[in-house]
């Protein structure tokens, strides 16, 4: 295969970054075998070649992209014979629309339950940048950021409202198979899974069963991810 | 046609309900005739045959339905020869989870914004019972929870990023024609348009643009609704 797929990583090799688990489920969902080349937090002179510093990025062939979102549009486009992402055109558009409310409404609601149990999880040589970026960045330590979590964990969970509304009913947000939508917010709650102890829904929640039903998907390979985080 | 949609009306046969427009937008889309029934908000006698006291409702030959999205899912499936709602089975469940959240995190900041300017719209014999439900609802009076409204447009405006992410880029959620994604923020939008002359987004946000082009969709319906909103 000519695809190489870039993703973030903590020490000892963990693979948590939310936006990286969007893409591995997009590549797994796609059955295409690809490159790994691990990035670390600091070390993203490895993907200057993308013109930007976030990963994911793939390299297929001549190309090269990165932002998840593009990413999946760039696989479904490019290998439309195999299983859709997104079911249809219409979709897509849909996709996109629900990639933005994760991304606007749900994963900053995560950070603040979870990020002080992330530092643990990024190697010793990214640690000073991990903590200094989202220090700035939050205004304030992440051990501060992630106190009183419990009373954090309301907001979240009403968040997850319009997927749970699906869910509940149907196993996947695509219905009776998995989708590029069902992986966005999947991303964040593997992340969350990966790094930390802390419970983000009580297991009799349909977000629980339904993160469950991800976690065998594509031959389990989200199951199959060594769990990274510390137990307190 | 067998079909009889029973939609909410304010004064002067004003048909201004959010979940109304959705429904209507879904008809129109479908091209499907119908025999229309108003019911005002104190009339709900008239619908009591659905087993529930909310329109919209739609009654076809023996199948009464009602909740919005339960109706396009019905029409969906009914009229599977007819321009489709969803694009596709994934489409359906992305489109419930961005009705969710329309529903759960966009409507209800637009209430604070231009409920007392509804309440304008509203016929006499309904307007103790829109004022009394509401503000027990709102625990204030309708003017109180519009005060100072300038201020809550900022969250208001943020919340739509979902759907301008996807709409900068392309003329509709569902791609190059409207889908049933679109018709479910449209209708809150065309019941703002229609009830209050409060501008809830800039002429150059791509959400306006949006909201234009769907006032023209299906022989321009929506922009043909009378607008029911007193002038200040």
């Amino acid at each position: 295969m000519a695809i190489t797929f870039y993703d973030l990583c903590g020490k000892d090799r963990a693979r948590f970054s939310p936006y990286g688990w969007r893409t591995r489920m997009a590549l797994a969902h796609k059955g295409l075998d690809y490159a790994l080349e691990l990035v670390t937090f600091t070390d993203k002179e490895k993907i200057a070649f993308s013109g930007q510093k976030l990963v994911p990025v793939i390299r297929d062939g001549e190309t090269v992209v990165s932002d998840s979102f593009a990413i999946a549009a760039y696989l479904e486009d490019a290998y439309g014979d195999r299983p859709s992402l997104f079911g249809s055109a219409e979709g897509r558009g849909m996709a996109k629309a629900l990639n933005g409310y994760v991304d606007r409404m749900v994963q900053p609601l995560i950070a603040p339950l979870i990020v002080a149990d992330v530092f643990a999880c990024v190697g010793e040589t990214c640690k000073d940048y991990f903590r200094t970026s989202r220090e700035q960045r939050f205004g304030m330590t992440l051990e501060a950021f992630q106190a009183g979590r419990d009373e954090k964990l309301a907001a979240f969970r009403t968040a997850l409202e319009p997927v749970r509304l699906v869910v509940k009913d149907q196993p996947f947000i695509g219905g009776v198979a998995p989708t590029y939508a069902d992986y966005i917010l999947f991303g964040s709650m593997q992340w969350a899974r990966l790094t930390s102890t802390f419970r983000l829904v009580e297991s009799d929640d349909p977000i629980h069963a339904w993160v469950d039903r991800l976690l065998d998907a594509h031959g389990g390979v989200a199951r199959e991810e060594p769990i990274a985080a510390q137990v307190a």
